[in-house]
């Protein structure tokens, strides 16, 4: 008997193996980026990949389901006390303190918080790269590829380390740094916003000064807090999964490997458990506002919960508010308070009428998806902008947080009801949503798969990463032909005077003659 | 008895017609560019939709398949005598003359060529745009967008007269002239090599400059041939949807209505007519070359097709020639020749070996859907670029028709079939092809009948369109900045030398009081 079948066998197993299952290495993330993340790798799992994650020894989101993924723990030194109390820290800076600040007080609390941020940063990523132990583990499961959120540094040292493809997910970068330096990104400045800058792709000569100077003006404080060597690293990305598409973003020029998501978490309204759906169906013909501030931000001072609860008791609708605080005193009997709520199947119900919003990237594309006008009251990092791009498209009205009043918030709800231009273009945008070749989801699975089938996609890499910036722009062609030009206009000058003077000299000889 | 229920089926039918069946306009186009639009137009009637062609009085291409689509002739005050002998006379210069001319007589000849060909194009647009029994019945059909090949020029007029929106296919402009400066599309010259440069995305510093050169002028020769306010009108285009992919075209910026569907007309082989399988068969493991120079080429000079014969007659392949001139002598007993091939189903045949072709680019996406390395004779037009590409991409060999010997042709088809390199770069370009998100094909009709949905998709133009070519450049910012800060500089210099007055005089006062 020959050894031949049960080869065959072995050799059969091996390639479906490497054909239909790959094995998936995710780098640890946190908050709305996991949660973003998760409906990613859970198809993943459903397709028949292996999915193994990352875990920091403190982590605040990714501790549940151990049963669908694979989990590798790795070792933090830094409690999550201190890590929590920082994030606080920095919460409580954004929303409260910076409003009342000058700018060179904000850069230079912005950059102290920073530096905290990078040394925790290191710490994490020392948990990786540091310890001999999980690398050897890590090399030797032979990962396809590593898929990473970049805001959690060190992805794409680890991805190079281990040799594999890099994959990474992002909603965006400062001033879209990583884009555009990294990835070679194309964003002239003259309609290309910046991200943070508040402003949209239609802008006034001031803000097209102001946005030209704001890309290189992030670039140098950005500059100070990433590595340098990062950025060839990062560029070294397969795919850049970007979680925004047209129905948010302003369409803008991109790049063959950068494929848009946004939206890749959401899905359609499921039955609500029965309490809160007796609730919702007592709102009757004037239906119902979903009220959240996002995951952060467990409590408000009581004097803002009280002027919160005040607006919300003015308008006819019922109001369900995700709020974790002490219950304020001027609650109105329309408005119910919850430790958490089903948002996106409040959103996606027949009676969802607005959605009060801080305006991150998650929530605001859940609305997007079920068509809901927002009223937002952004508080830090993305959530500004966010909410400019809803409002640019006719689809939200803003309230500042710090500012506001009642009256402000109850009018803001009302608008956006009322007016029926607000869910016009929230429809719109839902339909822009929902009508393209492929769901958001289906074509991150699908780069995902073809970067493990092909082993990256280097097809989709632009020459432009083997240029200098300098090249890049042309400028030393442009120096160059500048160059010959002066130098054919000096011979030609030279020429001419000669010529002028030997004429000259004739005429006077001549003259000198006569 | 109410009339609702009949209203109510005369709205559904209404409803459905609208949703599922929309009216599309298809401009008139010739040669391979109806062969490409073609497998588009039949899947839109496979699918609900009434397609209606504008064929002009002359037409060599468009005349078959009465039964599939509507057909609106109009006339054309030109015989289709004229129209060949030009379109003979531009080949002939483009194959034989070219090669042998310098670079004053070529671009006195072309442009000589190009006038009478703008004064035959608007000839042909004459029987659409003014022709008012033609543009009374057009608008009163109420179509739904116009779909157009932009070499044909006035669809864009055409469609702004109608008032619905125009959707382009097209597989490029000279330079990228109506992609760049029509529809906004970035092209660095730096690392986005012009269409008909011969260059590819890697290029040394003398290529750079050339490239920064041509596309200026090549814009300048252009702006000669075509309506300085066409750009403007062609700009309004919802889509572009290009003939290329990154099978076939090297990675570069592009814009959120560019879709890219190259090889949109390829299909899997169908069997083989029963003594083409017969021949095909007779090859044994040498297996079959399949060749055709396209169907404008029709004869050669005996000559040439003697030198071709005989270097056919020298490989161990079987070979195919289409081929409508007279038998060459020198024909080996491995050739035959035909007037008419399957191209696609040989290409797909398993016993397929090379595939010598002009380099069109329908042949040429054949080649890559099935996997098929290729020997290109590029001939005019963009087929030495076709050809550069897949050169570029490790997939083919070119020798020039002008310069050829039986031996180059003999050593280019061994050596792409011997050197089992190139057969694995087409095979790497064939699985670029296939594994991507939707087929070319789908995606078109997606995208046409997402223009019909949403009567436009004005949300992926970009806000370049509304800035000045110096605003899109930032250079009315760069100037102001440049002007503040020498106005700075100036208030600098003259304040430190003022100061510095006063110290010297100060001095001097007080040496001429010592």
């Amino acid at each position: 008997t020959t050894p031949c079948p049960s080869v065959c066998i072995l050799l059969l197993l091996c390639l479906g193996r490497s054909a239909n299952g790959g094995k998936v290495l995710v780098w640890y993330t946190e908050g709305s980026h996991w949660i973003n993340m998760k409906p990613v790798l859970e198809t993943l799992v459903d397709r028949g990949h292996q999915v193994t994650v990352l875990v920091p020894s403190i982590s605040m989101f990714m501790t549940s389901d151990q049963s669908l993924f694979h989990y590798e723990a790795f070792n933090v030194s830094l409690s999550l006390e201190v890590f929590e109390a920082f994030l606080d820290k920095f919460i409580h800076f954004t929303i409260y303190e910076m409003d009342y600040m000058n700018y060179f007080q904000i850069y230079s609390k912005f950059m102290d918080l920073l530096k905290i941020n990078i040394q925790f940063s290191l710490k994490f990523l020392d948990g990786v790269v540091k310890s001999e132990t999980m690398l050897k583990k890590l090399k030797g499961d032979n990962y396809d590829m590593l898929l990473a959120d970049p805001i959690f540094p060190g992805s794409d040292l680890t991805a190079d380390m281990l040799g594999i493809p890099l994959f990474l997910s992002l909603r965006f970068s400062v001033a879209h740094n990583w884009e555009r330096l990294c990835a070679q990104l194309p964003a002239p400045p003259s309609f290309v916003p910046a991200v943070l800058s508040k402003l949209t792709d239609k802008m006034t000569f001031s803000e097209r000064v102001f946005n030209f100077l704001f890309y290189p003006l992030q670039d140098i404080v950005m500059e100070k807090c990433i590595w340098k060597d990062a950025c060839e690293m990062m560029g070294n990305a397969d795919i850049w999964l970007m979680r925004t598409y047209w129905d948010f973003d302003f369409p803008r020029p991109f790049l063959p490997n950068f494929k848009f998501v946004g939206g890749v978490h959401c899905r359609p309204a499921k039955p609500l458990p029965k309490d809160i759906e007796e609730f919702v169906q007592s709102s009757g013909d004037a239906g119902i506002v979903v009220f959240s501030l996002g995951s952060l931000v467990k409590n408000l001072t009581t004097e803002k919960a009280n002027m919160i609860a005040s607006g919300l008791a003015q308008v006819p609708q019922k109001v369900l508010w995700r709020y974790r605080g002490e219950k304020p005193e001027s609650l109105g009997s329309n408005t119910k308070l919850y430790d958490w709520i089903p948002q996106n199947d409040l959103l996606g119900h027949p009676k969802a009428r607005a959605f009060i919003t801080h305006g991150g990237a998650n929530g605001v594309y859940e609305a997007i998806y079920h068509g809901i006008p927002m009223v937002g009251i952004p508080l830090f990092a993305d959530q500004p902008d966010n909410m400019l791009h809803m409002k640019a498209k006719g689809a939200a009205v803003t309230v500042k947080f710090n500012q506001m009043k009642s009256e402000d918030l109850r009018d803001a709800i009302n608008t956006i009801i009322r007016d029926k231009s607000y869910k016009e273009s929230a429809m719109r945008l839902s339909r822009i949503h929902h009508d393209r070749p492929m769901s958001p989801l289906d074509e991150a699975v699908f780069w995902i798969e073809f970067t493990m089938r092909h082993k990256g996609a280097k097809h989709l890499r632009v020459q432009a990463h083997e240029l200098t910036w300098y090249q890049y722009h042309s400028l030393d062609v442009l120096s160059f032909l500048l160059s010959v030009f002066l130098l054919l206009l000096l011979l030609l000058v030279k020429t001419c005077r000669f010529c002028f003077r030997r004429c000259c000299c004739r005429r006077k000889t001549k003259r000198k003659a006569e």
